[in-house]
């Protein structure tokens, strides 16, 4: 049996854009032909973009999607790629729906198709629809039920699309047609620590198979997910015989060698590390809200504090610190280390640095209104949510929110003050995590023997949110260690009150926290979108009532 | 055969709060049995409230809402009342979970449980667990498979949940098994002219099981859902013997005849005039809400035009118009007519009536930043939401937005501004059925031989947001009539851009709509929760990514 030449395409492609996603398709296939691959694979829904949710449900769109993946076929053959045999993900169409009454009688697959000389030559639907955490794929897609292995230049190659490994079943099919290969299309979104249940998952499949397992994964952000490549081929033994780098573009090359030849071992990049890789997560997720959402500026306001030089460092990281706009809007409260310490970190990073004082406007309203305690506090946010808002009117800046998830696991912000914007890079982070993602940074900054773009004072100093005299975080919330403990149990374990008390906490500590969260979640449901990080994002990831009367105590 | 003394009871439960939902249970069962009932239903998940969405993957709250069962079981036992069969629903815990790598291995489940004699006799898993359009189910439940007939008082009663009759399979299991009453207990959400649909398709079940089914719904707002009730009884051959009234607690009782004798008609209610169900369906909605979040009062901004005085009016009929705060923000382009009618809509009404004049805020804005445009306009609309914002956090009150479903499709409205609130009771009924309401309600007053609530100005002036001078509505968007026939076809419909041609539309309009439509989305994101009454109500009925480059030009 020859050997077969593989190229795992891991591109970034953009939800509803068919025809720049095709061209990349064409694109990269022509790279993967230079570099003289017989097979080419991209990851899930490359054509459609993933995920595409109720897009799936409109017949103009997948009418226009079929009409693309044949016109794929058709250019490749034009370009003289007919002879590549290229797998691409997008959206197809079963004949049979589902029998619920007031159905479509033709329901969306979540396909894989198999092009070769200008034509689609097969296809695959994937059988199993993830419907848990993110994922609603059960909601628009009719399952597959048949197996898919396809020849390829004399070797056997059978396809399956994600979810399809992680559960039983379509395995076993490819197992038993008997296959040189498992080729999976992916669209597997980051987080973290999953990197090693894909390879660990991989190899289980591979030795199922008897076959090398190769995996393509997407990169790029899209809403609330970030896809990190990471794509590889794994042995049936479980070793990892290459790997694509995380977050970028790449195209990994392998070759399936002939007949009974040792598997070869080629490029197989480090691993990164946890924080590198949470801080890279939140750069890709804004990187790609911003590019694809049309955007060429972000602004945020620089209180001085820490989350929002991360949010403006990450924003300099992603789009070019000229790019963006820091404002400072000092009240009276606010210190004076706290204006240094944004102007500071606005040189570092080269940003646009703008000064507006929100005294004026704050006595305005005090003065049409006469207010007092949490409706004093919250003007000033909301004034600034305002002012941040009136410069994205004029200059068409996207805003950005600076909350992190422990602020908005307790609601610990302003509504419509703090909490605006079109996108939020660290909604997943918790206040810990913020600290140790800039210490990371910095510290990568020193090891690049650059100047390290956060403020030492910003990481350093209590947090507060300086909406009155003297006012620090830990007036109202318990220390940001223990507080994140809790939460971690709380909300990403969903332990009850009885298993945190079992584990120690204080009860009044634990229900005072349990009591912010559970009243927050009307102030999160109109929080914008940020990248999950974590194996449980609010938003999509965690539904919950607002109306909801449960309290565990 | 004896006959059998049947009660449904349709009531009002509070998603999470057990005690409560436990005591409606005990108190409903204690009416049926003065009633001379023999069994008592109640509506699906009744205990637990519904939907309970991901607090089904609590264990702390599946097992409280089991102990919850049983100890009602034990109440109604201890209160006498243990005679009585009494079916309702609950969240159960399936032995065997689905497989997918990672998943808990008890899985909650969507449960019917049947009481009696101080225990609970036997219960049913929901087979078909929707997830489309606003249900997740197959997200949080295992389906269950097995059909459940239960002896009472020797007559055989087959059991399903909702979404049951809805498939095939479940009723044929019941015929198979052989039945005298079908039961079908739900949670089943209101939309317009759903009820035809809900009772067609019982009485078909019916026909299939050849005996009677009872039909019983809860009622209420919960979110963005509102339950209307109208449970019923339907004969094998069509006829409606008895129903119950929409929107309203209710005990509709029936009896099964003994034998072979013929069924009785008994209360049948007349339906109601559709304007006066949407209408009904946003009151039940807002009170929902407002009850269950422990608010006492709204606040709303009072400008004159329809919409705001639509939900005034609407709240007014929910909670009663003394607790509710109607805010006139007159600007400097507010014309005279707009503040007379707020005054004279909140005199009407009986609502506390506040004049907070925008202009010196507005220009200390203006001051600080030199807004033009766009940001000139919005800031008049931020403004008035911080406003409404600090009356709020002063004073306790639920701030209403006043949105309509138009102005959410394409984006008419200020993120911030006159989009801020923590309910929008009117966000699914379009502008020109915001019109159609505002007369309903005032002719339903006539009739009363009341004053109608809503000045005729208001109802007739040419909309106008008053952001600028002179502007009104129809500067910046097609004719409302028109535009809500685009919206209809292109959003609820899913209608691709050909077929909006075919059907006549002007191109220009066309393009000019779906580019809105779609450029909207990250605003309705951010808007808050409000009742669904059409077919597809924007948010979780319709889940379109923000990030997009899919258009139908």
């Amino acid at each position: 049996m020859p050997e077969l030449r593989i190229a795992l395409a891991q591109v970034d492609t953009c939800v509803g854009d068919l025809d720049a996603n095709s061209a990349t398709v064409v694109e990269w296939t022509r790279r993967a032909a230079e570099a003289g691959a017989d097979l080419v694979a991209f990851p899930e829904m490359t054509l459609t973009g993933y995920p595409i949710e109720d897009l799936a449900l409109r017949g103009s769109f997948r009418r226009a999607a079929w009409d693309a993946a044949a016109d794929v076929a058709t250019r490749l053959a034009q370009d003289g790629l007919g002879n590549l045999t290229v797998v691409f993900g997008t959206v197809g169409t079963s004949g049979t729906g589902r029998a619920h009454v007031g159905a479509a009688h033709e329901l969306p697959t979540n396909r894989a198709v198999v092009v070769r000389d200008g034509a689609v030559v097969t296809s695959y639907d994937k059988h199993h629809l993830p419907n848990y955490g993110v994922f609603d794929e059960f909601r628009i897609f009719e399952p597959g039920t048949d197996p898919c292995v396809v020849d390829v230049g004399g070797r056997r190659v059978g396809l399956l699309v994600c979810e399809d490994i992680w559960q039983d079943g379509p395995t076993a099919q490819v197992a038993d047609a008997g296959a040189d290969l498992l080729l999976v299309i992916n669209g597997s979104p980051f987080e973290e620590g999953k990197e090693h249940q894909r390879t660990e998952l991989a190899a289980r499949r591979a030795a199922q198979v008897g076959a090398p397992l190769a995996y393509v994964n997407m990169v790029g952000g899209q809403d609330d997910l970030v896809f990190d490549g990471g794509s590889f081929v794994a042995s049936p033994d479980g070793e990892i015989l290459a790997t694509a780098p995380r977050f970028d573009e790449h195209l990994l090359l392998w070759t399936l060698p002939e007949d009974d030849a040792p598997l070869l071992r080629t490029e197989v990049t480090a691993e990164l590390d946890p924080d590198e890789l949470v801080y890279r997560a939140c750069v890709a997720g804004l990187a790609g809200y911003v590019r694809k959402n049309g955007f060429r500026s972000v602004a945020l306001g620089l209180s001085g504090g820490i989350d929002s030089a991360l949010v403006a460092v990450m924003a300099a990281d992603a789009i070019g610190g000229e790019n963006v706009v820091g404002v400072s809007m000092p009240s009276r409260y606010s210190s004076g280390h706290s204006k240094d310490d944004a102007a500071d970190l606005a040189e570092r990073i080269g940003a646009t640095y703008r000064v507006q004082p929100i005294g004026p406007v704050v006595e305005s309203y005090e003065a049409a209104l006469g207010l007092e305690g949490v409706a004093a506090e919250n003007i000033q946010a909301r004034v600034r949510g305002n002012i941040l808002m009136a410069l994205s009117n004029t200059d068409g800046h996207l805003v950005l929110a600076t909350g992190n998830k422990t602020e908005l696991a307790v609601g610990y912000s302003t509504v419509y003050g703090d909490a605006v914007g079109g996108y939020a890079p660290i909604k997943d982070v918790d206040k810990s995590r913020v600290w140790a993602l800039a210490r990371w940074r910095n510290n990568a900054a020193l090891d690049r023997g650059e100047i390290p773009p956060i403020p030492e004072s910003s990481i350093t100093k209590p947090p507060s949110a300086e909406l009155r005299p003297g006012q620090v975080d830990q007036d109202s919330l318990p220390p940001y260690d223990l507080l994140d403990e809790v939460l971690d149990a709380y909300v990403e374990h969903a332990e009850g009150r009885a298993d945190l008390l079992a584990r120690g906490f204080d009860p009044a500590v634990v229900d005072k926290v349990l009591s912010l969260v559970d009243r927050a979640e009307w102030k999160r449901r109109q929080y914008p979108l940020g990248p999950k990080v974590t194996a449980l994002a609010f938003g999509r990831d965690r539904r919950l009532p607002v109306t909801s009367r449960w309290r565990e105590a």
